[in-house]
Parts: structure tokens; sequence; C-alpha cells
């Protein structure tokens, strides 16, 4: 076991809060000691013990003196729950090696130098990759108050959605289908069009195995507010709350009956008479929404697309060919004229997800 | 070394003849004798000899008692040079280990009984996926007297093979264009439609390092011949022909003025005003074309995907979105109305070509 292993297996541990810590980000710690490891922690949810003083209560009296290997910078401030770094230096911690600096501008650096301060050694890199990787959304909201936007979607191998009467069951495998289970689980809200609600009334909810997981708050554009009351969105038995992202001038009757159902109405600007998305991502963000899993449909993942608003892609092939040119397409929209005009991926992965292909790439 | 190394380099000899033994298939020959090399070789060329006999000549008096690796049955008949089962006894081998059987029906298993017959050892078996790989063209042609037609195109990762004004230059990246010049050289002929011919003005030649590689017979869809005098195809510096498949009642003047160029019409019969890409396969087969590579553009990949007519896919994405949804597709026409109607692509592989990803696998 040496460096690497010790932050690998902290990485480990804070992946388990995923889904539960928003809009923290996932922690994790481990306390080593003589080579050995003599406490673990991670932040299992929001408003409880951050991963360190987890770490250091799992070790006890063996916390003097061992070295901490923690996947982000110690805060120094009082938030939820008082400063890790004076539990640290209260544990007499000889070293801390994090994964990388708290990502928030406004306190970077701040725990390393009490650290110091207080006779600490600190290296900072190890893992910093996938820890950022892992807190990739985050990072994003704590540096911009917007949400990380992910756009999921499941294509032939021609790029089609559905077909041209709209059937879309299934595109893909159930690996594939468990796996958005699980992303659906790990992210603060999901987004979809009301073309989409009226073509395959979703229900939009978490279903993993033995009831595993959160639903994610569901997120409904819908300008003139005339989603079906019968939709299956709005008759939910579901903790996450349903909202209908509307224009500033509807009916307030159909306002009145949508909140009847549970729904909520968020009214937000328009453009060219369509939801403004830069607006409503900012209005999530004040909501504390930190991620948003963007599910379709063509239209709006076509806006979306085209207002540069998307942060990552996954995009998940069917090994199957639709053929023709009228089934739906990934997106709706004019395209640019030249090839070259493209929105380039950036550090595409692929990998095989049951029988489909699995490209997740940024933007 | 055992069984599977001596295979291996006998499949890795095989290779070698890639793009030059057609309608032959490749094959490659290791000896080997007492756990030693002794002796190795593969079909050069159409015409050249076989496999076998070069190993036997390689090994020289060693071959007299040795192991006989062979990626194919050796042949038991009088065909462009003498049965290889005569020169094998001859040389006093005495086992024979071989990847597959020969997959011409009119004479699978000959050349193992006459080994036999001769008190010779014969192992079938090992090696036989890679083996049947490699000659997959052969194969299928051997067996159906068509050629093996793969559908080749390059896509951005919403399946676009070009911008709404046509523009394709490039897709994909340098290593991906490199490896269809490398496929173009494998292949005998390679065909496009003229709407391709006319926005892209191709030269479709097998353009590799140091002027490596052959070009392919370059095959034309051009019912009505109106393809433009002026076009690079015409007026090329290529051993290869070009063909121009058109139908039975053309111009005789256009059919001049184009033979004038040194390409050939092929008179095929017409279906819905189209040329019967059926008919097609069948007359590229009786001129010994063994492997087609088909290179769009949307309308023929639209027609000869509709017609079943594709044995494998080769289909390059460029990790980029072109957005919009008037982009040319990778086909054209009209696709079925349920997902489940899809065309299966079977034993899908996945690979990482430079930037971009491949995804191969067969109809």
């Amino acid at each position: 076991m040496d460096h690497n292993d010790f932050m690998k297996m902290a990485l480990e541990l804070a992946a388990r809060g995923a889904g539960y810590t928003s809009p923290n980000p996932m922690v994790g710690a481990v306390l080593v000691k003589n080579g050995q490891v003599v406490g673990r922690g991670y932040h299992r949810k929001l408003g409880a013990a951050h991963a360190e003083v987890e770490a250091i209560k799992d070790a006890g009296t063996q916390a003097k003196g061992a070295t901490l290997y923690v996947t982000l910078e110690p805060c120094n401030h009082h938030g939820r729950t008082p400063p890790c770094t004076e539990a640290v230096i209260r544990a007499g911690i000889r070293k801390v090696v994090m994964a990388m600096q708290d990502p928030n501008p406004h306190v970077t650096g701040g725990g390393i130098e009490r650290l110091q301060a207080a006779g600490i050694e600190v290296v900072c890199g190890p893992g910093r990759e996938q820890a950022e990787r892992l807190n990739e959304a985050f990072i994003k909201f704590i540096r911009t108050g917007r949400p990380f936007v992910i756009l999921k979607a499941a294509m032939t191998l021609d790029g089609r959605i559905a077909t041209r009467s709209g059937d879309a069951r299934w595109v893909t495998g159930p690996v594939s289908r468990a796996l958005v289970h699980e992303l659906r689980h790990r992210v603060d809200a999901i987004m979809v069009g009301r073309a989409t609600v009226r073509a395959d009334d979703p229900s939009l909810t978490t279903r993993l195995n033995e009831g595993r997981g959160k639903d994610p708050i569901r997120v409904i554009l819908d300008s003139g507010l005339n989603i079906d009351p019968a939709a299956r969105v709005l008759h939910l038995d579901s903790k996450a709350p349903t909202w209908i992202a509307c224009g500033r001038q509807v009916d307030q009757k159909k306002v009145e009956q949508l909140e009847r159902l549970g729904a909520e109405c968020l009214p937000v600007k328009l453009r060219d008479g369509r939801i403004d998305l830069e607006a409503l991502l900012e209005i999530l963000g004040r909501r504390q929404v930190s991620s948003l899993l963007v599910e379709g449909g063509a239209t709006v993942t076509g806006r979306i697309l085209a207002g540069n608003m998307v942060d990552k892609v996954m995009f998940f092939y069917a090994p199957k060919i639709l053929t023709g040119d009228d089934g739906v397409p990934l997106s709706r929209g004019r395209g640019p004229d030249r090839m070259a005009d493209c929105l380039k991926v950036k550090n595409p992965r692929v990998s095989r997800v049951g029988e489909d292909i699995l490209l997740e790439g940024y933007l």
C-alpha cells in the first residue's frame, strides 16, 4: 500500500455519498499510521459530519501522529458543521495528503494555510484527476452558481433516438437503462420538454433494485402550461418535487390546477416564445440544484446544445441501425454550414455497457 | 511457443497478402520441427505459389518429419497451381494443424481426407475465429458468388456525414482517414453514387505512405450516365479501372465519351429508375470482385441497407456533435415504424483510431 492506494481508498469512500451530499461535494478520508489504515470516513449526506471528522472518530486514539488522506482540502470555515482543520489539528494528525484544493474561489487554500500554520505537513495532488471527475458537478456549481448539465441520450448507430412514429422502446438494453437510473439517483434534477412528456408519458423517477436511490427533482419545460393533468409525472409517489418551468404570463387556473396536483410552477422569462434556458439554469442554481440531467427530447437537446449549455454528454449507442432519414434525430434545429463548426467533445471515453456502447465526454 | 503461437505466426504471415490474393484467400504457413520454426510462407499474390509450398521450400530438407501450421485447409485440386496436399505428402510432413476447413462447399474436407489417407495426422480448429475473420470476404464470395459488402461511413456523434451545405472535410481525423486508405487497398472494389462524385469529386484511390498499396476498382452508380466528364475519377493515373454502372437504355454517345476517357460502362437493369443493386452485385461477383467497399453517400447507403445487402459496417465516429437536424444523415429513405425493426449489428467491436472511435460489426 502506498500513497496512491490510500488515496484510491479515500476516493472509493467518497463515492459512497453519491446522490446524497449535494450541494456539498463527496469527500472520503483515510487515516494511516505505520502503513496501516486506522480510520475511515466519508461525507454521508448533506448536514452530516465531514469525512475527516468521521475518519478521526473511527480512528479514536490512533489518530494521533497519523497521516490523513482526504479527497478534498479540509474546510477552514464554519458552514453546516465546524471547520475540519480544527478537528485535524486537535486530533494530533502529523501529515495531510489531499487530492485537490477546495474549488470554491473564496476559500481555496485556506485549509492548507491553517494546517501548515499548525505545523502539519501538507501534500496536495495525488489522485487529483479522479477527485476532480468525482466532483465535477460540485466544482462547476461552486464556481458559477449554475448546475453542471449532463446531456444523456440513447441512440441507434445512425443517431436516432426514436422511429418516425416516435417509438423509442427500447433503443438501448437493460444494462444501459439501469445505468441511467443510477445516474438519476446521482443528480439533483432531471429535465425534459413537454413534447417528451406527451410522447412517452415518463415518470422520470429512479428505479434501481431493492428500492435503492433517490428520485431527482423533475423539471418540465412547458412555456404555456399545456401539460396533460393526467400525465404520469403529476401523479407519482415520490419524495422529489416536480417543477414546471413556464412563462410569466400563464393562465392562473392552470397554475392552480397543477399546484393542486402537487407540482410547482416556476415562472421563467421567455425567449422567442420558449423558456429561456439560461435564465432557468440561473434559477435552478439559486435553488441549489448543482447537477441537471437533460433527457431530451430532440428540441430541448437542440436548444441546449446550440446555447452551449451542456457540460458533459453521455451518449448510449445501441448496436443497431434504424436506417432511413425520417427517424427522430438527437437534436432539432439548424446546424452549422461548416464541419469545422461542430461542437468538439473533449476527453471522450468509450466503454461497453451490456450490449451497448457508452460515449462520455465534455463540451 | 505452443500450438497457438505457431498458428498466430501463420495468421500474421497470411495477412501480409492482404489486397493481393483476391479472389484467392490469404493463407499463411509455418513449419515446426522439435519446437523450432524451420520454414515460413504465405500466399503473396494471385497466381503465385501457395503458402504451404512456400514454407516447404523455405524449410528445405528440414520439412521432413515437421508439423505444418496453416491457416486454411490445403487444397486438393488443380487450380492455378498444383494441389498443395501432394506437396505436403511429398515433403514428408508428419502432422498438419489447420485453422479452418476450405469454405468452398465443393471442396471442403477434401484436403483433410487426402492427407489422412497418406497417414498424416490432421488437427483442425486452432485459430479458427481469427482465420475466419481474416478471410471473411473470401468465405462470403466462395459460398455465394457475390462480393462481401463493407459499408464504411465517417460520422459525427449525432450520425451526420456532412453539414447542411454538404461540407464533409473533414469529419474524422488523419488516423481514421489513413485506415480507410488501408481498407481501400485491401478490397477489390469501392462503390459510390453519382451524387457523391458530384458533391465531393473524390479520386477514390488508395493513398498510403511511400506509395504502398493498390487502388481498388472504382464503381460509380450513375443510371443515366450523367457524370461530369471532367470528374476527377475519370482522369486518374491508376492501374485500376473505373466502372460506371448505368441503365441498359443509355445514350450511346455518352457511353462512347466515357469509354474514350478510359472508363467502362456496365449496363445493369434498373429498379424504380435506379440501378438494381442486387443485379449489380451479381455482375461484380461474376467479374471476380470478392469484396466491395461502399463509401456512400446517404442515398446509396440507404438503399443498400434497406436491401439487406451489407455484410459488415465500419463506422468511424469523430468526437464532435454537428447539432441541428439539417445535416446529411448516414442514410436516406423511409425507416421503420418500430424500434424493434432496426437492423441489428452483430459482434460489435469498438476501438480508438487516433482521436476517433471505430465501430465494426456484422449485419
